[in-house]
């Protein structure tokens, strides 16, 4: 509960139409896309500009008051529940496009617009902003940029660090910070550009940010290919990169997936097919063509049962929709659908998608993987039912046994969702103790109250999600 | 003077071969390649492993011993020079190459590696890493990390931070964090990797690296460009970049520079020509071939005086050697070269190349200006003479102004070469003083005894480089 002091001096600052407190209000907030974590604010804020943003977060370190600033809330490892209560900051005041740069290749935006309503306007101009993540619909910009997103093109493209050139951002005493700019080149001092990337909202709010864009590439084919196992397919994904040849998308699903997504969209797809590849090309058409007909050369070289190329780019929409689809066709099996990110070294893939289905095997529970097989960012996704406790502890323990390999493999907890909550038991098992506590004096040098999204990133002791939930 | 215990640690760790504290030895390690600044360590130490660079870096934490990690020092910011004393690291027994992946795509060095034994090993197996220093000869591959360094390619392929992956380092503390690895989606907490790059030494000791390499471009093609005027030229930069064609290269000289450059090489460029635009392109042959063709009408549309296109890379070497020979032939002139890097967004170019020149002509002092126009990243040469007290006040009062109205043009004061020690006093124009509190609070962090490259970055008081010297 706030002050009522406390309450006055931000009504005071936003009006009170921006400061809501109702029960209902509360509850809308009180939760993102995360399976089985909910908390109650205590109040949600909606600031009008960078100024408002400064004075609410003086506020709020005066009385050590929790914000957890949040976008969309697409977030997948609890990274915008208010778990420690406080005020959920929102946007819907500051989004808007403040210019689109044809000179510089450049979009400076507020953190509350939608991702693909920016990539709409500059695509426009013919420029292109690469980062996809799965919910750019709905999510936004600064939702991205907290979590550093990635998508389907960060083989080719990179993620969204590679994008991010200038913050403007409120530091945890409310002073205001400007880095970077229309700049291709800027070394004045660490890179706090890049480390607010992918902060979680642990360091700071943003309220600005300048982003890179690039030239639209002038066209895009797709193919898919379909392949009677995992290794065959691993194979191909092996030796396309090894003739230098880096597509915008190489995706996979693995057996599991691909029937339930035969189930839901009865798209035709070989049930029985061990594993398919989503593979997609863009850039000059000559290139495209080429590259295009090389890699289907490669497809057949190591085992694909059939490859498919798109004769036009409608057809190549609905290549791409058994990919697109995964995630909805599993979402309908089981009332609980938790989406993971572990990640590998590319060559591993194969490896590593075994090891999963041999683990989900184990522990009894049903987990399908799908993902971007060509920067080795994996979804084994488990179907499940959070009321069910003792399952619950099962795909726990699966999941702590998929990170762990992927550890063990040369990857990592989380490609591109984050820690927040979710993961922070395993963030130690990736950087170690040492790399923990090097976070955790940013963290404590740029937020010694703690009321920047506490919680988050930083566990506070080896709970997991089960524990956390009763 | 460092203690006959701490001596007799140090010397226990390395072994006396590599522990030298001879005068001879002291002075070769006692500056860089900044003009004006030299400063005499207390020993030169020479770890083998990442194991040694520990155990010492606990010593000198425990003595309060300061430690300038030290590549080639090809360093233009006074970044290597062990202002206040203590330990020289050097990388002689670390420069190996640990690993090329050709399935993922990386290469894992040691930190002394010279980057172009780098490069020219992963380009026999037809990879390629862009960042293209121009020290890259002699510089290492640690040095190239720790200051984020640059080079030609930049607009169009980024520099040294989106090529580092994967970093293994050394804390103040001694410890030994892990960050990244061969993985292209990696949100494990916060980006201590990018953090490091470009962190000058200050956070702690670079031992190893992954990097990202991409497949190297199949053909490469040079054309040279000359205009009356800056403007004409600036004209052209941004008429490429809005027909949305981003060249590998995009290089300027301005008229000093070329009269500079002809008068040493004697290559035949017209010394009354306003300006050069030096213009590669690299990729498949079909898109270089388009590319160069559409970039040579732009630059006749926009009023070049002649425009040239090399017919062999042969004859595209020799016109890239006016810009390459431009450092050296304006180096030739005086005792002292002071090479600066402001950079500025690639439309303000023009704008911020004619106001250095009245800056220049204000101060009477002799500057050219050459360097990146593709990203605005500009190198302001200056020839003087370091004994010259009264005129090194003038050059350093010209700097000044220069530094200020990049700024003012939302530019920054280094583009490519680092803060150091002489562009600390100016820091704060490009991040604010809540920027620089934010920075040391990170700095204080990670190194609470200030042993990691004392004095950069963090300016003591706003001293100049004059007042340093004397």
């Amino acid at each position: 509960m706030l002050k009522k002091k406390v309450k006055k001096k931000l009504e005071k600052i936003v009006g009170s139409e921006n400061f809501l407190d109702s029960q209902q209000d509360l509850i809308v907030y009180s939760y993102d896309a995360t399976p089985d974590y909910q908390a109650i604010p205590d109040a949600v804020i909606k600031p009008k500009d960078t100024q408002d943003v400064s004075e609410i977060v003086k506020v709020c370190n005066e009385y050590k008051v929790p914000i957890v600033p949040r976008g969309s809330a697409t977030n997948l490892c609890a990274g915008t529940t208010p778990l420690e209560g406080g005020l959920v900051m929102v946007f819907n005041h500051m989004k808007d496009i403040l210019e689109i740069d044809e000179e510089n290749l450049t979009v400076t935006v507020q953190p509350g617009l939608i991702t693909l309503d920016m990539i709409k306007a500059v695509e426009e101009k013919g420029l292109f902003y690469p980062p996809d993540p799965s919910s750019m619909k709905i999510s936004t910009i600064a939702g991205n940029i907290n979590e550093c997103s990635g998508g389907l093109r960060g083989l080719k493209y990179g993620v969204t660090r590679d994008y991010v050139i200038g913050l403007e951002f409120v530091m945890p005493n409310g002073d205001v910070v400007k880095t970077g700019g229309k700049l291709a080149k800027d070394v004045a001092g660490y890179d706090l550009t890049r480390l607010m990337v992918g902060s979680e909202g642990t360091l700071g709010i943003i309220t600005e940010a300048t982003l890179k864009l690039i030239p639209i590439p002038e066209t895009k084919k797709t193919m898919l290919a379909l392949y009677d196992s995992l290794e065959a397919a691993g194979n191909t994904v092996s030796k396309i990169i090894s003739n230098r040849i880096i597509p915008a998308t190489l995706e996979f699903l693995d057996q599991p997936t691909i029937q339930v997504v035969e189930d839901f969209a009865k798209i035709g797809l070989p049930t029985e097919a061990g594993a398919i590849l989503l593979i997609e090309q863009d850039g000059p058409a000559e290139v495209v063509e080429r590259d295009i007909e090389r890699m289907a050369e490669i497809c057949n070289e190591t085992g694909a049962l059939s490859v498919q190329v798109a004769a036009t780019p409608e057809e190549g929409e609905s290549l791409t929709s058994a990919r697109r689809s995964a995630l909805s066709a599993l979402a309908r099996l089981k009332p609980t659908t938790i989406l993971e990110d572990a990640t590998v070294p590319r060559s591993k893939i194969a490896e590593m998608v075994r090891e999963i289905e041999t683990i989900a095997e184990r522990n009894n529970v049903r987990i399908c993987t799908f993902g971007h097989a060509g920067d080795g960012n994996l979804h084994p996704t488990c179907m499940t039912d959070a009321r069910d406790k003792e399952e619950m502890h099962r795909v726990e323990t699966a999941f702590e046994e998929i990170f762990a390999k992927a550890i063990e493999l040369g990857g990592t907890i989380t490609g591109e969702h984050g820690v927040g909550v979710m993961k922070s038991p395993y963030l130690s098992w990736k950087v170690g103790e040492a790399g923990v506590d090097a976070m955790y004096g940013i963290k404590q040098a740029f937020d010694p109250n703690n009321i920047m999204n506490p919680g988050k990133i930083f566990a506070k002791d080896t709970r997991k999600r089960v524990v956390v939930q009763q």
